[in-house]
C-alpha cells in the first residue's frame, strides 16, 4: 500500500491538524494505563465530528488499515494499546453533551465527555450518572461502554451496560446503527449490551444515551471491624442475602487497612483482621432504618466495633482511607501487582483463605482491598522487583489467585478488562465452543477484522498453543501476564 | 428427503412416545397465545433431557429441518408458531429445579420450569423470582427468555435480562455455551444479553441460572385519583424523577377503571380521569417513608383523592380492580385490540391524548390500562367484528397508535415480542443498517437459518416490499396485524 496516499486521504477526512504521524507527538498513544505495554502507532486520528469519524473509517477500511479506537487512555488492561501498522482513533475531541432530558432522566452525549463530566452537568437538577470507576475524573464514557466499566457503587446501580440506554454505533463496514433510545425494552437482537464491553472490536461508539439518576437525598456510611478475615466476608454475604443493597460494600484486610491508616488517618481500628466499609442510600428515612438493620446484622456476624458516620466529614474522613489504599501500599513495599477478579459472593470467605495460603507458601505478602458486595477482588501481591525472581514469583502468585477465581466459578478479570493483559487467562475462563461463537460474532460486525485486532477475545489458536505448553499437572493453561 | 428415516432418527433419538405426528396430538402445538394464527407442524419433540434436546438438533441440522423450540407457548406475539415443514421443539418436560443457592441468591433451572414455580421453590429462604409476566403461573423460564419478559414490577426489579445470571445454550451447530454463572461481570462479548429476548432464533436455551431476591420485608399500595389523564400521566414523570422507583405504578382511564370497578368492586373512585395504582416495598420504615413521600407528590401534581393501602386485604382489593381491567373491559364491548408498545415516560401525556384524538376521528372507543412507570402502553380498541368496516377500523387505529410511539422515540413492541405479530412494524422500528446487522448476528449463530424461521426479525426485501406498498403521504410502512 502506498503510505503516501493513505496519509493523504487521512488528512483529507479531517480538520487541519488532526491527523498525527511525527513519533514526538504520537507518544501520549503509546500506551494507556497499562504502562508496561508499549507500541508507538502508524499514526493517530483525533477527529472533532462524527462526519470526520466517517470519512476516516471509510480511508481505513478502503485501504485494510487496522484502527484501535482510543477514549481517555485510562484503561488497566491495554485495551487501548496501538498496532505497529495501524491508526489509533482518539475520540476526546468529540466531547459535547447533545442533550440533557430532564423528564425521561437521560443525557445524550458524544463519547469523549468524562465520566463525571456528566454527572456535573446535571447536578443543578438533582441528577448524576451512576457508574463511578475510580479513574472517573479523567476517563470517558466512550471508554466507558467499551469496558463495560463499574465502580463502587456498581452493586447498588449496576455497571456500564445497566446505566447506558441508547447507543450511535459506526460500524467499520460504515453503516450507522442506532441502538436503544430513551425508552425501556427494545425490540430486535440487544445489540446494545452486546456492544458494551466489547472493547473497541465490533464499531466504534459515536454517542451514547445514559440513564441519570436522582442524588439520593441521604447517605450514612458504616465502618465494622471484624477480628477474622472470614467472619467479615461472612457478613458481606449475610447483609446481601437479608436484602440490604449496599451503595458500596468494601473489604479491607489487615495489612491495607493499617497502611491505610498510616497514610490518610482515617480512623480504622488498626487491630482488625478485617474492616467493611458499608454506605447506604435513600430517603432519609429509608437510610436511618437500613442503618441500623446493617449494623444490627455485621454485629450478629461478630463486628465488634462498629461506626456510624451520619455527617459529610466523618464520611469523607472513612472514605479516604479506602481511597488511599493504593498508594498507601505503594509506601510499604517497592513494587505491588494488583490482581482483578470476580467470585460469587459467597465464595469470599474460602478465596481470601485460598490467597493466604498462596501467599505464605510462596514466601510473598498479599493484601486485600476489593468491592466484596459484587465479589470483585483486587488481590495486591507485594514484592520488590530488584530481588530477583521476586516478579516471576508474584506473576506465579497472580496466576494461581485467577485460578482459584476460575475454579469457583468465578472470572479472570472483574472491572479492568481483558485488552491485551487478560487474553491469555481468558483460554481458561472460555472452552473452545464459546471462543468460536465469540470470533462468529466479530466476523459479523467487522469481516476484515480491521476494529481493534488482538484484543479481548483470544483466538483458538492461540489458546490451543498456550494450552499445549503448559498444561501439565493439572494447572490451567496460562501465564498471567504475557510479555509483549 | 426421505421423510420416514429423519422420522425414524428423530424417534431414535428420544425416549419412546416423545416424537408426536398424529394431527390430533399436534393440535395444541399449532398455535401460541396469538390463537389468532395457526400452523400444523411437520412433528412435535418433547425431549426430556439435555442430551435428547442435543440429538435432536443434530438430525435437524443433518437434514435442514427447521426448529421452532416452545416454551409453554403463552407468547402473545406468535413467536411459538409453528412451520408446516418443521419441528416443534417442546421444551416443557425439561421442568428440573436443579440447584437453589441461597447463599449466593440463585438458582439453577431447566427452561421448562414455570416462572412462578422459581419463587414458590424458594419462599421457604424468604427469596422470590422477580420478572412476573402476567402468564407467571403458566409461562416457562425457557420462553421468558426468548421474550426477555417482564411484568408489573420490572420498573424497580428489572425484565428478564436483567435477573438471569447464567444461561446454557445449545447452538444449531451443535456446541453448548456457557454463559456468565454465579458472578458479576463476565468477559467476552455479552452473548447472555444477546439470547435474552433473542425469540429462539439463536440457540435453544437448556439451563438458566436466575437472580433470587429476598422478599421485601414490607409494601403499600396507593390509589391516587386525578381529575385529568393529563395530571396523572405528569405524575408519573414527577414521582421517578424524585427519585421514588415504585416496585409497581399502573395507570386506567376513566373508561377502564369503571370497568374495573363494576367488575371488582376494587373502590376506585368512579369520577376520576384517570388513577394511579402505585406499590412501593422495602424494609418497613422505608416504605412507610416512601409512601408519605410519594403521597405528597401526588397531592403536589393535583391528585384529588388519595387511599393508603396497608393491610394485604386492602393491597389485593385495589390490585384487584387492575388484574380484572382486561376481562372487564371484555364486558363492555364485543371485542377489543389490545396494542403494545413502549414510550419514553414523559411523552405519557402527549400520547395519550394523542390516542384520544385517534379514537375520536375514527370514532373507536380505546381504553388505557397500563404499566406507566416504565412506559409500556397497552390501549385497548373496542370494536364489534360484526359491523362491516370496525376490524379494519381497529387495526387502523392500532397502526397509527403504534406510529405515534415510534415518533416520540418509543417502540412498536413492549412487553410481548415480535414473535409474527409486529414483524412488518418493525420495518418502521429499524432502518437498514440495523436490520442488516441483525441479519448477520443471526447468521454467526444459525447460517442455515433453522431456527425459528421467520420471526422476530424482518427480512430486508420484507422492508422494502412494504415500504415500496405503503409509503405515501409520510405514512409508515406497515399495516400493523399482518394476516397469515
Amino acid at each position: 500500500m502506498n503510505e503516501t496516499h493513505i496519509l493523504q486521504r487521512l488528512r483529507g477526512a479531517l480538520r487541519t491538524g488532526a491527523l498525527i504521524t511525527e513519533p514526538a507527538a504520537m507518544r501520549p498513544y503509546e500506551t494507556d494505563g497499562l504502562t508496561a505495554i508499549r507500541e508507538m502507532p502508524w499514526a493517530v486520528a483525533l477527529p472533532g465530528t462524527e462526519d470526520e469519524v466517517r470519512e476516516v473509517l471509510a480511508v481505513c477500511r478502503e485501504f485494510r488499515v487496522p484502527v484501535v479506537p482510543r477514549g481517555a487512555g485510562t484503561g488497566l488492561s491495554g485495551g487501548a494499546r496501538p498496532v505497529r501498522d495501524g491508526l489509533v482513533l482518539g475520540l476526546s475531541k468529540l466531547n459535547r453533551i447533545l442533550e440533557v432530558d430532564v423528564d425521561n432522566c437521560v443525557a445524550r452525549v458524544q463519547p469523549g465527555v468524562r465520566n463525571l463530566a456528566i454527572s456535573e452537568a446535571v447536578a443543578e437538577h438533582g441528577l448524576y450518572y451512576a457508574p463511578d470507576p475510580s479513574s472517573q475524573l479523567a476517563c470517558s464514557i466512550g471508554g466507558n461502554v467499551a469496558e463495560n466499566s463499574g465502580g463502587v457503587h456498581c452493586l447498588k446501580y449496576g455497571l456500564t451496560v445497566h446505566n447506558v440506554v441508547g447507543l450511535k454505533v459506526r460500524t467499520i463496514d460504515g453503516d450507522t446503527l442506532e441502538l436503544g433510545g430513551k425508552g425501556f425494552d427494545y425490540p430486535g437482537y440487544d445489540l446494545l449490551a452486546l456492544l458494551c464491553g466489547s472493547e473497541g472490536m465490533l464499531g466504534v461508539v459515536t454517542e451514547v444515551t445514559v440513564r441519570l439518576l436522582p442524588e439520593a437525598p441521604a447517605k450514612v456510611v458504616l465502618l465494622a471491624a471484624f477480628r477474622t478475615l472470614e467472619a467479615a466476608a461472612g457478613a458481606v454475604t449475610r447483609i446481601i442475602s437479608e436484602g440490604v443493597i449496599p451503595a458500596g460494600l468494601e473489604l479491607m484486610d489487615q495489612l491495607t487497612l493499617r497502611a491505610a491508616e498510616d497514610f490518610a488517618n482515617a480512623g480504622y481500628p488498626r487491630d482488625a483482621a478485617a474492616i467493611l466499609l458499608c454506605e447506604l442510600d435513600g430517603d432519609a428515612a429509608e437510610a436511618r432504618a437500613l442503618q441500623s438493620y446493617a449494623a444490627r446484622l455485621f454485629e450478629e456476624e461478630g463486628a465488634y466495633d462498629i461506626q456510624q458516620a451520619e455527617n459529610a466529614e466523618h464520611q469523607a474522613r472513612l472514605w479516604a482511607g479506602r481511597k488511599a489504599a493504593f498508594p498507601a501500599v505503594g509506601r510499604i513495599a517497592p513494587d505491588y501487582y494488583c490482581m482483578d477478579g470476580t467470585i460469587p459472593r459467597a465464595a469470599l470467605a474460602e478465596v481470601l483463605q485460598g490467597i493466604g495460603e498462596l501467599s505464605e507458601r510462596h514466601g510473598l505478602t498479599v493484601g486485600n482491598v476489593f468491592h466484596a458486595g459484587d465479589g470483585n477482588l483486587h488481590p495486591l501481591i507485594l514484592y520488590d522487583a530488584n530481588q530477583e525472581g521476586q516478579v516471576e514469583l508474584a506473576e506465579t502468585i497472580g496466576r494461581e489467585i485467577l485460578e482459584l477465581c476460575v475454579s469457583v466459578g468465578g472470572t479472570v478479570t472483574g472491572e479492568h478488562g481483558v485488552g491485551v493483559e487478560k487474553l491469555t487467562p481468558m483460554c481458561a475462563q472460555f472452552g473452545a465452543a464459546e471462543l468460536a461463537q465469540f470470533e462468529r460474532v466479530k466476523e459479523a460486525f467487522d469481516p476484515q477484522r480491521l476494529l481493534n485486532p488482538g484484543k479481548a477475545i483470544p483466538t483458538l489458536s492461540r489458546c490451543a498453543e498456550y494450552g499445549g505448553m503448559h498444561v501439565h499437572g493439572g494447572e490451567l493453561p496460562f501465564s498471567t501476564l504475557e510479555r509483549f
